[in-house]
């Protein structure tokens, strides 16, 4: 389904004819399709939809400005539609509201919707508690297949998923046992549900747990919805599948912008402000180069060794950017594997002598295609090195020999050292790997230089 | 659930006793366990667990090494397993079967087995058709909800999902109407299937559909399974979400590791042997230290002018790798924006008249500081950047200027000309851009400092 904007204007002249041509589509692309309108007139369609699709069109996280879109609703209008999405949204909604917004609109919710925020809010966005949802079927462990099944006829309507049903000890409220939809109709009506389904111990997670370990798990054991239980196992919330994936393309689009070497912008890239865009990149930018800096500095300190042979100088960007890359490329395997699982802060013992043959293996590759590139390029006639040219090859390689080796290991080992250091590893970017190893390059290459060339070109 | 490798081993003395010990256990945690033992201690662990779980165990994408752990099993202890695996495992594993294997085993699969396997085997492994499975439920249009519920009832335990029950017409075999089980259990019993569920457009894809696609569809509609159907509209299996996740996470591993300037391993890092490791790097890194030879040529160009005025060299690499390092944030947003699908190809030049200004406004701030820092350094003498440091200060930032805006509109354009010459744009990683701008940004800075520098250092 694609709309073209030019269409949308040409509709939103009467959101009721507007609200007429979305009605018989999918929600999210109702969603999507409003994002073309200005806030005030995607209020007015959604007033003139149908109430259940105007609530499922609000409940899309597709919908980026709804905050705005209800601002401009009136609190009669807003406060049943808000009363109508689920629990996860309404708090999401809330997070992102103004302290008047909030002031003008939680008067107007029902007695249900204040309590389910208020427990929600309290957690964290990023966490099991931050994104999960009130709205779980529970049944008393002495009910029989068929109560369930009734109670699911009767409530099911209003919850989230009915394919978990979560089973409470009747007495002391713990979760005692999870059934599936699907066992429930495959099994004899006159069964206990503590009878049914698999006698496992029942998945769950505490509310603080990172929504990322909350996907792992959900991921791993195929699992529609994962319970989020207090201290004394007593169920809070769900975490559903389809807010799993939310959430990890969420997390994904973050760990690839903050690899990137920036802030994550957390709005879709054609919809950030200019302004707003550039405060998520010129932060790491300005970082990074007065890092950077340090490089002048090396440089200065070896400004006498480039005057007297110049063609040191040469070989400059072609070394240090040989020890970013392969950086680059041994942070990205390593935040990767953690994001993962398979590395933990311990193993960061067994990643170094697994970088540190590797490294030593791609640089001493390296070492030879840019040893024979010089020799050949003399040979050939196309460039002159000087009397020392052969001397000058031998710096050059053993200089990226060393310079790819650390670099590996500076990649490797950076996301560990910003763990430890409570930090987000994803924070290791390609930038700030290059930015680390470029000084230290510079360092190498010039104190390889000074020990091969002293007595003939230095 | 943790299992030390030690335990382990000393469980795996005896199977049976490791069989008991784990057959209590979720079968992805069998299967993670499974990952310590080699593949022959693995396959006789199968054979003694009951055979429902051993299935499960080997329906696992977790236990990495099932092809040799089937390949120590004989043949009539392997057919039966691999029948009762689920379709899409099944086709996953005869993908990574020698041929020796494929002729070992196909002869002993039952019949039903080898016709999903030659359909599915069809399809590449990155595609809706290489990650669907062929047991889903279907029900002819004109079937009662009573009618469903005793299909479910009857032949339920064998599909992948009961949760999307696809109603097909009873004459064309085409896919008419979708309803969940959620729908079925709350409607009257009598009623057709075709009255109930919601009567939009049943949203389906074609075989060749990138998995990706439809990991954003089932996404965005928060769908537990979307129907994969041919030309005539005929149902040939379904992608369920959990496959959908796995696809997920493997795609953004493979993005992760590409952006990081290699190939993606296709295996854990800690499990795939150093020297196959080395060859994932070893491609990348000697295409981009070739690319990057053009600087040693570059400066070799300008070798007059750096010895005239080896100040000049001592800012190489900072000007150079900020280019690089804008470049790199410029690529994350864009790849990433892409695989959103928020920005398609046609969408370029809305790309670049947001890069160019953002380009030049960061350029001009880390010109800022970059001037700023050889003023303050002259005057606080810790370094002597001669007579004409002035001079020096405005040439550096003027190229900042450049190479910053230059590394920017590169870097969001590099993903466009991928994409547009048929490569994935997720290549266009950040080592990869920096070694587009590095040359080129050598250029602008000798080009400037000789515009600007003639007649004074030069």
């Amino acid at each position: 389904m694609t709309t073209t904007p030019e269409m949308l204007y040409l509709l939103s002249a009467d959101p009721a004819d507007f609200a007429q041509v979305v009605a018989g589509m999918q929600s999210a692309d109702v969603a999507e399709a409003l994002r073309e309108l200005t806030p005030k007139a995607a209020a007015r369609v959604i007033e003139a939809l149908p109430f259940d699709l105007a609530v499922q069109v609000l409940d899309e996280p597709e919908l980026e400005h709804r905050v705005p879109i209800i601002e401009a609703m009136e609190v009669k209008t807003a406060g049943p539609l808000i009363d109508g999405m689920s629990a996860d949204q309404q708090a999401d909604l809330f997070r992102e509201f103004s302290d008047e917004e909030r002031v003008r609109l939680l008067p107007a919710l029902e007695r249900k919707t204040q309590q389910a925020l208020e427990l929600l809010l309290r957690y964290p966005p990023e966490t099991a508690g931050g994104i999960m949802t009130t709205e779980f079927l529970s049944v008393p462990s002495n009910a029989t297949v068929e109560d369930t099944l009734q109670t699911i006829h009767r409530v099911g309507g209003a919850k989230e998923t009915v394919y978990a049903i979560y089973v409470v000890d009747e007495k002391d409220k713990r979760l005692r046992h999870v059934v599936s939809l699907r066992e429930l109709v495959m099994s004899d009506r006159n069964q206990r549900v503590t009878e049914i389904g698999t006698q496992r111990k029942v998945l769950s997670v505490t509310p603080y747990v990172d929504r990322e370990e909350v996907a792992r798990l959900i991921s791993k054991y195929d699992l529609l919805a994962i319970p989020v239980v207090d201290r004394e196992h007593r169920i809070l919330g769900i975490v559903t599948v389809d807010d799993v994936i939310d959430a990890l393309m969420a997390e994904t689009t973050e760990d690839v912008q903050k690899f990137g070497g920036m802030e994550a912008l957390d709005e879709p890239y054609m919809e950030i402000t200019i302004p707003r865009m550039l405060r998520k990149r010129a932060g790491w930018l300005a970082a990074l180069f007065i890092g950077e800096m340090l490089t002048a500095t090396a440089m200065g300190y070896f400004e006498g060794e480039i005057a007297h042979a110049v063609v040191l100088a040469l070989f400059v960007p072609l070394i240090i950017s040989s020890g970013g890359n392969s950086g680059s490329q041994a942070t990205s395997l390593i935040i990767r594997a953690m994001a993962l699982r398979e590395i933990r802060l311990r193993d960061w013992w067994r990643v170094a002598i697994r970088e540190l043959p590797s490294g030593l293996a791609l640089g001493a590759f390296l070492g030879l295609i840019g040893a024979s590139r010089i020799l050949l390029w003399q040979h050939l006639g196309w460039y002159n090195y000087g009397p020392h040219y052969a001397l000058v090859a031998i710096t050059v390689a053993i200089a990226l020999l060393g310079v790819v080796t650390f670099g590996s290991l500076t990649g490797s080992m950076l996301p560990f050292v910003l763990r430890r250091l409570g930090f987000d590893p994803a924070s290791a970017s390609a930038p700030f790997v290059a930015t680390l190893v470029d000084v230290t390059g510079l360092v190498i290459y010039f104190t390889v230089a000074l020990l091969i060339l002293r007595g003939t070109l230095l």
